[in-house]
């Protein structure tokens, strides 16, 4: 994809680098805690748990929380805990959500339901969503624990929205923008939120770092949105074409629906409504989203809520975290190259 | 069955009737809590919710936090939304646990799966957990919130380790013990625990309330194992034998197993470790069953984990709150009958 501007693209080839090295003392730790907290005597709880976490994810919302964290000065450890929580958290969402895909992939390996089950997944979810919130309590700060809750209320209600719209080719693109607000950005916006309040720093702070949290959320989902049509397995760890075989409606397929015709919706219709895909209808698919520009407008979305996440960071002064965390928005929006 | 005593039977006419009358005042703010708790813009989670909610459970678990809270004159109200979180968390692990069984009926209607798919229960089931953690955080009390979260994880160990015991016709009666404990029992003395915790009473009393829970919650799932084999779909909401189609290993099975010759041995591998059943196979193992007097055996193990649960009340003096408890006991094992 040929939509990426110059400036992003030098910006992103730093990468979440500077990221991943301001944090890498407190993500020793944070993995060390995630290792002992998916401990259990039941042998398949570790089995399914560290199938998924040691899978290679970039871990990129605990090391948002560390970052977050550090930007507001936060004292003590309990950063580390909450970090860990977080990525549990994005653990039982993907292990459940495995589930309610029938996906056969995650990351370039075999769905943990695929090996175990669908009845570990849903298990070990819940597990995991436990131990998330136990870790959690042992931080004791009410106001972090009341941010992590109701984003795990928002993030379910957002993926029972999205089954709901399933198959609903009419979704608006604002119900769409709703519907990952919930189940993306909400995990994001927490991640960050909690090293503002863990810091008991002030409502700008605060509001700042959950602003920047849900617009990254939502520019990352839009990027994965778009590389699902025009990605490579490798990259993402799933195939070119699975939202479209999954049947789900995404925004580029809501932007070519929108503008296509009578004969193209009923090519929608045919494939994501009904289910019926047959030989080239992938490639249909993808002249179709080529044709309205709907890859490209969809990166174009994700880049506003990249510059919205960008310019919510200018509330603190101007440090090497800072940039940063500037960073990992040009790099997530980056991917799409 | 004929193996309840005739003190059991007069004690359990009453029932919970006590304890219904005395907590009904609190249970009806419960229930407008639960009522509202479930409410979302996204129309399929109240529908999913209300399905399981309203289709006739006793609310056994929220009126004991309710008991147990007044036993210990807990002040303020948090006990109402601690009576609803754990509501939540039992209406949770049920959705999660029908898709986990493949179950079709649940309270002798169809499993929400059945209505609205595997998918709207895994996550119904999510969003009730994270609803019940922000009520929880409500409350304010750390030492509730570890004990309710501590309880979510344990309760799904015990449901990972029965998925890994499940098939396994040497699981012991210790390691079975262990698993109900964890999947069932964990939620009855969490439930009580949080009254004591609440009103911020000493170690007796909270010690007291969690074994009091335990055991009853022992008691109550063995009774339901006994049931499951000599029970009626009117009385319980499932067929009798749903357990052996199945494939469940629970304590009758166990205590058949463990007593039967070569010949039953072979039977209850092929029926329930390989899932061979043929017409006539559950009149064999119902016939296996009381040849070894499984049931029976089964209803003393949990009569006595009753005598446990009343026997730790006595920490508390006489009281009809005190009665009430007991009378619940005394209920629990009389369905038996």
């Amino acid at each position: 994809m040929g939509f990426v501007t110059q400036i992003e693209k030098s910006r992103a080839e730093a990468g979440i680098d500077a990221l991943v090295t301001l944090t890498r003392a407190d993500m020793a730790r944070v993995n060390a805690t995630i290792l002992s907290r998916t401990g259990s005597d039941v042998a398949m709880i570790p089995e399914v748990a560290n199938h998924l976490i040691e899978s290679g994810g970039k871990r990129l919302r605990p090391m948002l929380t560390l970052a977050a964290a550090a930007l507001c000065q936060s004292p003590g450890a309990g950063h580390i805990k909450l970090a860990a929580s977080v990525e549990f958290m994005h653990t039982a969402t993907l292990l459940h959500d495995d589930v309610v895909d029938e996906s056969d992939m995650r990351r370039g390996k075999p769905a943990a339901r695929k090996l175990w089950g669908n009845q570990a997944s849903v298990l070990v979810g819940d597990f995991l969503l436990g131990q998330a919130f136990r870790m959690m309590v042992e931080v004791g700060s009410l106001t972090c624990l009341d941010e992590l809750s109701s984003a795990a209320a928002i993030i379910a209600e957002g993926e029972v929205m999205q089954l709901a719209a399933a198959k609903n080719l009419a979704t608006s693109e604002a119900t769409y923008l709703d519907v990952i607000r919930s189940k993306t950005a909400a995990l994001f916006a927490a991640a960050c939120a909690v090293g503002a309040l863990l810091a008991e720093r002030g409502a700008a702070e605060l509001q700042a770092l959950r602003h920047y949290g849900t617009c990254l959320g939502l520019a990352f989902q839009l990027i994965d949105d778009a590389l699902d049509y025009g990605g490579n397995a490798l990259q993402l760890g799933k195939n070119v074409g699975d939202d479209f075989r999954e049947g789900k409606i995404t925004l580029p397929v809501i932007i070519a629906h929108e503008r296509g015709d009578d004969e193209e919706r009923a090519f929608w219709t045919r494939t994501l409504d009904r289910g019926i895909i047959e030989d080239g209808d992938l490639a249909t698919a993808l002249a179709a989203l080529a044709r309205h520009e709907a890859l490209a407008a969809t990166i174009a979305k994700a880049r506003q809520f990249g510059e919205d996440a960008i310019a919510a960071l200018q509330v603190f002064p101007p440090s090497a975290l800072r940039d940063a965390l500037e960073d990992a928005v040009h790099f997530c929006i980056a991917r799409a190259h």
